[in-house]
């Protein structure tokens, strides 16, 4: 294969800025939806015994497809090492193995389950599209405010462990809080208000607890929600701003008249 | 029919700006939240073996009503064909035509909760109320960050897609997760905080998968919190504040007269 | 007993800027708590088995209290009419009448239960406190954004009705959705996310459904709360802001320099 | 031991700036981990079956450290009387005392549990990190919207209470709401929108109530977070900003060198 034709293959394949690269992002995708379809259908006992080898000729077929592209990409990747342990490389790697492993192995079907794993993949072809800004945007919020949700779960983690520990002295085995770790398990429920029921305080005094850890679950979920809220208001007023032509600064409040970096005039481009 | 007696039955029909209009407006919500009474009530075993005959006849009368409201809108609209297949005009016929196949086909009782379609005209009428503005602002809140939730309800699928097929490798179908489509049933449960408790992980690990995806699910309400607030925070600025024509300062409160930073009236463009 | 007597009287009674008068509310909080907790504490069982005879002492000797407390009043107020039929004089009746119903009609104990009315009175009391501010900030946010979220939950509603009926037809008798109230209460046991789980669908389309409306109620969620917090967020704005000097005109910008009604500059009592 | 060895040592084990002092928290910290785990996996039966040894082991060690600890805090400490009754020093001695309790009272097991206690000296550590700031930003927004917060909850206790009195008299004890506490068990249980579904209202009549608790449950979640939210704005605005010396101008970035409104240094009151 000459160096132009690699070129070309490689814009295909890795970009979607020409017609065919958004054809084989599109295949890629519908490729994807299949074979993710099939291995949910193929969980559903009544179907997999009627529809058996139509799944499993869909999955050969898919996996060809899969595996075909995964030469490709080694093939018309230059530092194809870089591409093999990179996060998408193994992605794809792991979308194909669990085939070939279930041909050679017998009797490992459930990991035919790790298929799912190429849902993944469509993050890659997602990356190349119009809904990029969107989920930029979130990813900036989430991450902007990671370090105050991390501190904020590293206390709902202690409280947890503290309710849980009390409650297991509180309610004991007899009333299904078997051990601290399923205490733990119950006051995660019951925090995040979920409540299954499974698990569920029988005396008093134990209600009065659980009554206070719901309370506290119900208030305090307000405090990562005015973190992230902040910071997706405060994100939007970034965006907003205009830049100084004179040193670069970006960022200044709207009402601004001089950069406030550089004291150049904002408005010196207009007259 | 003369033209102009068609163009007032027309306005009272379809506007609600003159009294007749109104009273029509309200006959109609009237008739239609009787209607909609008499589906609800009838479902109740107990009541329909007492007024099943008291049912039977609001239904005819409404459905006559409905019919002949119908009829009238066709007539009375210039463009018959574009009525008839617009929106409103399927959701008006879906409302009667139930009645009629019931009429017809004996044992498609069933058909008639379709009636509740009815609510959909509700909106219609609503359209034209007081109402209005706070909706606007709810559905424009909704509108301007449908992408951005649109983005995190994808992120949410897929997340739900992959700890479904993994609780459904951990727990299996002993403890309930009897397929992947119950398991993503089970995640989504878990992930909104629903919980209802009719499938619950059972093992030690799948309790610790459950856990982080409670708390995971916590966490990320916030995210379409904080998009929404945003936008509502956004639209309550930008809808209000006009530029002044003499400094160009942006940004003034909607009650203002007069630019707050030369002084200049902000009406001068219109005298 | 001679004007100024009364004047003083309902001084106490009515305000808390006395020493007497502050003194009147506590000793009034104090008999509302233990009352209602006398009602509390006798639906219990094993202690009303117990202490029956401490609970009717303690209900006769505060009903005591609170009849004279009504009698004062109604002797004290002015306008005696006036007071009588205002919402805390009926507040006020209720909290004494079950007692001396229970006396005539025996057999009527549940009616006890009423006296947990006695609640609201501490709102009286408090009126008169400190955590007024606080109290009235939020209701400020609630009132101001009452019309949004009224339109918001008669959204909700009509959809939580044509879910309901949907989900009549689809799960049926059979499986706890019996009749169409029954599918509505389930619909928003799940769309509020509560999940009882006395109700949950069984059928594969039934669940479908389920998991389209959790999250849709946990998307949707997000609407109140972003107009809430916008409510809030312009409330804590509109409270910094300063006055015009020459026409009275509220609510200006932090950055504004000249009043947006009348021109006027808004430093020039500065100057 | 020398004043200055006190001193040092005093350094270390208080303090995180010197590099023995860093290596003193990790190792505290690691030891509170281990100790943490093995509370946590004791109760497990089959764990503690199997490693019951071990688990003795461990604890005897880890309160030795503990108690060496104790005795070198109170020995390095100035004041000894303060710290032995400040917060910290109560934690720090109930760390250590459940275990020399179980050396002399035989069956006094159940206070083992008590050492989670231990937990609480992370945040010690915690407190010399880097992690301070988020963890202050969050207290601060919560600390801020303490007296709201406060005023909201006893609302929401008021409404719980009258909510919990009327299910117990529409249900009863036949449907589980067998007393007024668990009725309002109940109420809190549904208005947080956790939903065990242990107790679930059964007669129409109580499942409208639900229904209308439920969704005000789900709607005044929003209350809390508007107050919270607002606050971290308020906090992200007020922290940052500086005020020019020369046009007054406030509401700076925190990045902002030059007056935006008239180009003045800001810094020139340090010059």
């Amino acid at each position: 294969m000459k160096k132009h034709q690699r070129e070309l293959l490689w814009r295909v394949i890795f970009k979607a800025d020409t017609r065919a690269g958004k054809q084989f992002d599109i295949l890629l995708l519908i490729a994807i939806l299949i074979s993710i379809l099939a291995v949910i259908l193929e969980s559903v006992e009544s179907l997999n015994a009627e529809f058996h080898k139509l799944f499993k000729v869909a999955e050969m077929i898919i996996t060809g497809v899969f595996t075909l592209e995964y030469i490709l990409r080694i093939i018309v990747v230059r530092s194809k090492q870089q591409y093999i342990f990179s996060f998408y490389g193994i992605v794809d790697l792991l979308a194909i193995l669990p085939f070939y492993i279930g041909l050679i192995f017998v009797g490992s079907q459930s990991l035919m389950v790790i298929r799912v794993i190429r849902l993944i993949r469509i993050f890659r072809i997602l990356k190349l599209s119009r809904y990029t800004k969107a989920a930029n945007t979130i990813m900036l919020a989430i991450r902007g405010s990671l370090v105050k949700i991390s501190v904020f779960l590293f206390g709902v983690m202690i409280m947890v462990l503290i309710i849980g520990a009390a409650m297991y002295l509180i309610e004991g085995k007899e009333h299904g809080f078997k051990n601290i770790p399923t205490s733990i398990y119950w006051a995660i429920v019951t925090l995040t208000t979920v409540g299954y029921g499974d698990i569920a305080p029988q005396t008093a005094f134990g209600q009065f607890i659980a009554s206070i850890v719901m309370i506290m679950g119900y208030g305090i979920i307000a405090v990562p929600t005015g973190i992230i809220t902040a910071q997706v208001i405060s994100e939007q007023k970034g965006s907003v701003r205009s830049d100084c032509n004179n040193c670069g600064k970006k960022n200044h409040a709207p009402d601004a008249k001089f950069c406030q970096n550089c004291g150049q005039s904002l408005n010196s481009d207009q007259t």
